[in-house]
């Protein structure tokens, strides 16, 4: 029987009979609306420990002021029945006004890793998703984290976190899950039209084509960028790039010339919604 | 017998085989060259759970630029006697190199509690303070975590942030203790001539005439603070006062009259050394 927790004080004693008992547990933190990429995460945290938490919070920290906090897709009856057939043991779904009470005040910032990408377009994006994922740290006792590869920035951002504060979690990162055209599953995915899902495409397409180039020898970064944004102009004529970045993710700062490690991230818009993508080229 | 763990992973390991074996632990983090206030700390912490677990580590990130970090006393052996005579079960003596490894970037920040007094005064102080507890919090798994008054506005933003990020870990706040002349017990008192050590009573003299200001039915903080001025002045005339301030630990933002729950709180350089105090008036 899965068990639903809706309280702070109860998830955390529930933690404590868990440890006390010998036991292992994984958490799965999600904003909800769940997608088979979720549910990946939670059958390789099934692999990972004993008992599976999944946590459900849309969190305001990590959205802008322009941001779409506000439509941000919610299905929580669909969620808790996704998670119960994927083998979750227990979800956390918390109260906003009890996850930030009205004299909250303290943030988490990991300085370096922030700098970029997300970081640069997205201000506080990452302090809010630092300071959520440390209280769900807290609240549940994880022995293991597991998180999307969709997100690379993020996971690498709160591993440093983990270990620069020494949570003892183990971090697993897990493959991106794509529809069958490509794209990259995402609960925002929703606000799209057929056609425009189509079109949504050209970050999947962007990145196959840097894959390709990569595989016949090509090593500039400058070429590979280039290529990238005409295929997705070709794709997606009305697309807004936010960057397209060749890094690693042991900085997340631009790479000249590609070698081992090196991935590709992107974010466009499309369509009016901002969509994220990345791929390891080597 | 005493344990003394200097590696983090062993501290970890250990800290999780006491809560499997359903022991509660209680933490008391402290900067080392214990006086008895530290003492106080680890019998009061004693009394609190089944484990008491001290640390020393003195942490550069709490220090500023122009501050004693260099100069802070030191006495392992000395600390590690006293720590056993206490009743201590656990030391754990973190290397800097392994706390602050090199690519360390993250830092946990309380906004408004820390805006004034300490945190006016010492840039970056908390986020130093914060950040290293947060650590030991995960390192040491602590049920109760031990500080003392005597750090006051430390104690009130450290169980801030405990709240905040929702550490499962009760605060005990335990009283000064102060040398037969008042002086509050410091390891920075070692720097002090005989004759100095008198003068640097002047805090606990004008915390004194408050009190008693207080109790004869003076209200308005004008008053009393120019009052406190007058006792250092004629202490010790040399005394350079940092601040004399009439605040609640809700905020440690200024009152302006006395009333239930205000604490005066102080710090005053006496003959190049740095000194803190605080008392509750009402």
């Amino acid at each position: 029987m899965m068990q639903t927790i809706r309280s702070i004080k109860k998830m955390q004693q529930v933690a404590r009979k868990i440890a006390a008992e010998g036991k292992t547990t994984a958490l799965v933190p999600t904003m909800g609306f769940l997608h088979e990429g979720h549910l990946s995460l939670i059958r390789r945290a099934r692999k990972a420990a004993d008992i599976v938490i999944t946590t459900i919070f849309v969190n305001p920290a990590q959205f802008g002021p322009r941001e779409d906090l506000s439509k941000y897709p919610r299905d929580e009856k669909g969620d808790i029945r996704k998670i119960r057939k994927a083998g979750g043991d227990i979800v956390f779904i918390p109260k906003a006004t009890d996850i930030y009470p009205d004299d909250f005040q303290t943030y988490i910032t990991v300085e370096r890793l922030t700098r970029s990408l997300e970081g640069e377009s997205r201000p506080r994006h990452f302090r809010g998703v630092t300071t959520i994922v440390a209280k769900l740290f807290n609240i549940t006792q994880p022995d293991v984290a597991v998180f999307g590869q969709k997100d690379l920035q993020q996971a690498y951002v709160l591993k440093q976190m983990a270990n620069d504060l020494s949570w003892p979690i183990k971090f697993v990162i897990a493959p991106t899950v794509r529809e069958k055209s490509g794209l990259a599953m995402s609960s925002r995915n929703k606000f799209f039209s057929p056609e425009q899902r189509l079109e949504a495409c050209c970050l999947y397409y962007a990145l196959r084509t840097a894959e390709a180039m990569v595989k016949s020898g090509v090593k500039d970064t400058v070429k590979l960028t280039k290529e990238m944004r005409a295929v997705i102009r070709a794709t997606c004529p009305t697309a807004k790039v936010d960057y397209i970045a060749l890094s690693k993710p042991t900085s997340f700062l631009p790479v000249y010339e590609v070698d081992r490690g090196t991935f590709c991230l992107l974010a466009v818009k499309v369509h009016g919604v901002r969509l994220i993508d990345n791929m390891k080229l080597r």
